[in-house]
């Protein structure tokens, strides 16, 4: 296989001052982590799929941000309840979450 | 433009506790961003390339690890000496670094 992984999950847990830039926040990132692990786990797909934390992605303002990499596809205001949509459209079926992606 | 990045570099600064399985490294991680962030900002390129910390890859063994996106080029026992090759050959002409490419 010359590809690690099918899809490739970044998810900002960047936490900046109380006060300063608005940043995705640490507490919400890490919990989407989970969330996505949980739901990549569930459906049996952790060889294929991997989600791991990341620093800044320079999408602050419209954060908390994911990437889903080969793609390149940037969804913003991500929440809890969005990780199965994502999941389920996205990861496993290739279809893009059309609400709530970023656009350059 | 639907890409935001033409490439996107993740650098693992995950660091486990000492005689732990081993680790890409905090340290090591955070130097070869800053002295990856340092060779794009050379040769001006923070628009269209962006590099970053990120968590674990699963490909501690081979570690130090860089993953280059959109491709999923993964890059292993990345040294800081290796960060120029990497940006002009991979980052800027499009050539895969093989001699420091993981396969899988």
């Amino acid at each position: 296989m010359d590809r690690k992984y099918e899809k490739h999950l970044f998810i900002c847990t960047n936490q900046r001052p109380e006060g300063a830039r608005v940043s995705c926040g640490e507490a919400h990132g890490l919990a989407l982590v989970a969330a996505f692990k949980k739901a990549i786990l569930h459906n049996g797909l952790t060889t294929e799929i991997r989600t791991q934390r990341t620093g800044c992605m320079e999408t602050c303002e419209m954060g908390p941000s994911v990437v889903v990499y080969p793609e390149g596809i940037f969804y913003g205001h991500v929440q809890l309840s969005d990780v199965d949509e994502i999941v389920s459209e996205h990861l496993i079926n290739n279809r893009v979450v059309e609400r709530l992606k970023l656009t350059f």
